[in-house]
């Protein structure tokens, strides 16, 4: 299949190098991430081999989210920004699009960040890296706490989405991986911190607030689509001011505030499930690259038991829509 | 339909109430599931209305595995088998059967009073709910410890499976959950808490050693039907010494050593996802009462888009295999 | 569900009786399939209780279909779309909306009462009972012949919808049915008629000559979902003489030519098969009334286990963008 | 996949080559498969590359079925049996099983022909070719007579399965097809005639007077997974004399009475579905070569999206079981 977008495509700067849960990840198969992560000629003949037209490009992980420093944090998401603009845009704009790096420790900076990278360098939105640090590396703002809300007032306004990336659980808060932190680095803790966090957007009531706000969860959102309708069944049974200030279903806002993409997974069954709970219309194709091989996803999706008319929705025409392509 | 099998009801003694995660809980709803859970007349009526001929009864969580002293965790085990035995199966040896409560803070005693409740008391198999405490509520002692192992080989000697119950994550590890405690006493922590633990016995290499233990997990396993082969297919890039001594790849012991059911669930596109990973020799009806309604969960299930031929099996059929009923 | 829309619902006048198949009916049933196709009043109350809006009206069959004499095929069916304008349409005008019955014994006729009805009276397009008797009852006209091509031309031209709905087999193509003649009335016989006629149009290159045609199928497709891609894939052995002029493969003309519609069927595997398939902009509610149930198919499709945005897809959302509602 | 069974897999003597329905086949298709269906060595290859163990031969379509004089049919299907015996089985007794072909004409010399063919030569059952010709080439007897019940007696007291495989529609009943007669000798034509006859066996009661016996039908059930609960709900409103003597719904029979191969098939959709409506202890495996490529069907298989589980009972197990190998 030709023409295909991809969202959950990560870059790094050789002066701010990815860290934190590769501690655990095979050295030769990090080794091999890294070369490609900061590189576009490889790149872009993946991308030729597999149909892929565009990518859409992030920061990886942790990215500024991990930076304790407010000030650092607002001085090196300005810095990346402008390095993957002139260092992959610029050269190939009709291959390369980027999601700003943000530093929402400081919201108030983190909009106006989003803004100069939206209005003057042409990005399609934002990747967030999970929660940020303040101070230290066992505090976690998550996005969904009222300090952030100005932000979200700016992205709606702004009008494009924001990717909430994974990111490892805190440091003090991994007793139940212990003796098993591969899973903490892997799909596992990541999915897991990543799909509470989503939860706590929709509960908290900010999409009522802001309904035009669009939210991204990669890993076809990270497993909700099985867990999320028993969420919603069982707080029926809970006290109202255990589950924030929410108006509707959680369900709801899953199928109206939120795109899922297929970046790291390539499950028939996950996808038909996701399918029947979501809709075509608000699945996206993505890699994960160069984490995940684009051969090895793309040759799955690109034959995959769905109908061509979703194929094409999800491979390339749902994201086409999404940001105005 | 008639003649269905349960596996996840509970039972409580009014002098150990169920304590913990109903915190959160609406109080209305929590005082009718309290009156339910020490009764059995009621129970049988809604048994009847809804065509489930046995119910597997066990205590309530988070139960034994929730009382710091060792010594009373072995007492109190022992003493809420002969209630269960002596106040329901004694009653109605035709509809009730049960899995025994056990000290799981001591694995010896716990062997020796599952091999009691299993001969004695012709019990059906064991229902751990979750990690125990071991001195204080902030310390888990997790089933795949090495420590643990001794009691599982009395199991597979037995014969008899052991359900995993969901119990809430450790009050230390709850900052992902601050401000949204109603998420930890329903569906959610719990969900994630289980689904962790099932990974760590997969992870720990326990079904090598035991290749016959059989786990039982609820809600239609905490969604791992979903999220274990990206989970898998990840683990091949983190360093071996990460992720426990298995030999098998995960997905293995999810479809040879586990059986999942229904409990708490009526979703048939989550049902379907399951069936596609797991194949319907592996599903077991079950409800969860009284936490969830017997009519709510079964006519949902009488009706739902599969054949009869798996409407039978995981109705009572593949229950009626694994005990010998 | 409120605001569904329906499309194979039929109606007929005192003075032209459906006919035909209705020997092997049940005659209580068919006493009060008949009373019903000739009211509005319990129709209106139907829609009403199943949240149904609006009703597309079609002349139950055969219909013109079956009159041998090319006359009055003509006259009759000008009768009869007058009558249901001004019997039904002029009555509620925002509950109902008809699809024109046609002589197409005579094609050129046809496409005149057919430009007639929709510019005239308002209609939303057409439906056809099948093949259509020329001269006696033994000799069929199928659409994709020759002579008809002018029709199809006058249709692309008016962009509306034509809706081809199941016949009986020719009375000398019976055989296969004897003994069983009641399979024939009911949704067997007639199913593989209308999927041999919809594969007949496929294949001779209509859509080739008429990119834009649309043409709606009831009862799922009559099956071709699930039979379609493997006479696509037995197709490349057949000498290309025998298979037609089509030049596209068939999968590909009921993706983009034709619409399904849930009329009769209320089986929840097909319709996910149906939405792997073709996916679900391709996909409409329909009843069949009054030979279905409103309430039968209604509470099923209002709770089948789809996702909500789908559910309002296929229950309005697309039929309102195909007849600019 | 390592050691799967197939069951629609075909051979023709030289002296009784196959016939009819290839006046429609691209010639250079045919005679690739003519070669093959007389041969061993290739086959053999074929199936070592493709993990297939075991394959049951059966005369090619029309078979003896076509043969309008009685006693040469009587006379050839012995030869036939004879010869697929010592051609093909004695020489590779591990790898080749066969389905008896029988002179169905005559019901008696069938049930004497099956008795001879399982007890002396050890084949595992029958494969018929849809109706017989009698006496002329537009007389069809099919399965569900009365004359051909005591037929059905002996194949029940021998406790084999009959496969049903399909034959082209009669002569005199094609008008449907006119001008597109590629779809006649292709998947289309013949599973409209298969599908209905196995219907007809349903409808017949045949099934209640013999319930032990079992048909096995190619093609993933001839679109009847799809198709026969609309069916079942429509019959209700047939005059009971039109639609047989069964006694109970046809959906019971089919997943009683019948086991449904791939045959042709490699289509995960239809697979889905068939597997929520019969469940997968009822889906073999099976290829349908020469006809069919083993590599294409197999490299489907192997690796379309369900459980390992259901891969292995499709895969052989199921076979094994019925065939008790």
């Amino acid at each position: 299949m030709k023409g295909k977008i991809v969202l959950e495509e990560h870059w790094e700067s050789p002066d701010f190098p990815a860290m934190g849960s590769h501690d655990f990840t095979d050295p030769d198969y990090f080794a091999k991430v890294q070369e490609r992560l900061q590189e576009y000629e490889k790149r872009i003949e993946d991308m030729d081999k597999n149909g892929i037209r565009t990518s859409i490009l992030s920061l990886t992980q942790p990215g500024i989210e991990g930076i304790c420093d407010k000030k650092q944090a607002i001085e090196l998401a300005r810095r990346m920004n402008d390095h993957v603009s002139q260092y992959f845009l610029a050269k190939h704009p009709d291959r390369f699009k980027a999601f700003a790096a943000l530093p929402m420790q400081d919201p108030e900076a983190a909009a106006k960040e989003l803004k100069r990278a939206v209005e003057e360098l042409g990005f399609v939105g934002a990747l967030i890296n999970g929660y940020s640090n303040i101070g230290d590396e066992n505090t976690a703002q998550y996005l969904d706490e009222p300090r952030v809300w100005p932000f979200w007032e700016e992205v709606e306004k702004l009008g494009v989405p924001v990717y909430l990336h994974p990111r490892i659980p805190l440091p003090n808060q991994q007793r139940m991986y212990q003796g098993y932190e591969g899973l903490l680095g892997s799909a596992w803790g990541f999915g897991i911190e990543t799909a509470t966090h989503a939860l706590r957007l929709m509960l908290s009531g900010l999409f009522d607030q802001y309904p035009d706000l669009t939210i991204i969860l990669g890993h076809l959102g990270e497993g909700l689509p099985f867990t999320l309708p028993r969420v919603e069944h069982r707080l029926r049974h809970q006290r109202p001011e255990t589950h924030g200030k929410h108006k509707q279903p959680v369900t709801e806002y899953l199928r109206r505030n939120f795109y899922l993409t297929t970046s790291g997974v390539f499950r028939t069954q996950a996808l038909i499930d996701t399918m029947l709970e979501v809709g075509s219309d608000r699945i996206l194709f993505s890699v994960d690259y160069p984490y995940e091989s684009m051969e090895e996803i793309s040759s799955w999706f690109d034959q995959c038991p769905i109908s061509e008319t979703d194929r094409q929705k999800i491979g390339y025409k749902n994201a086409a829509r999404l940001f105005n392509f």
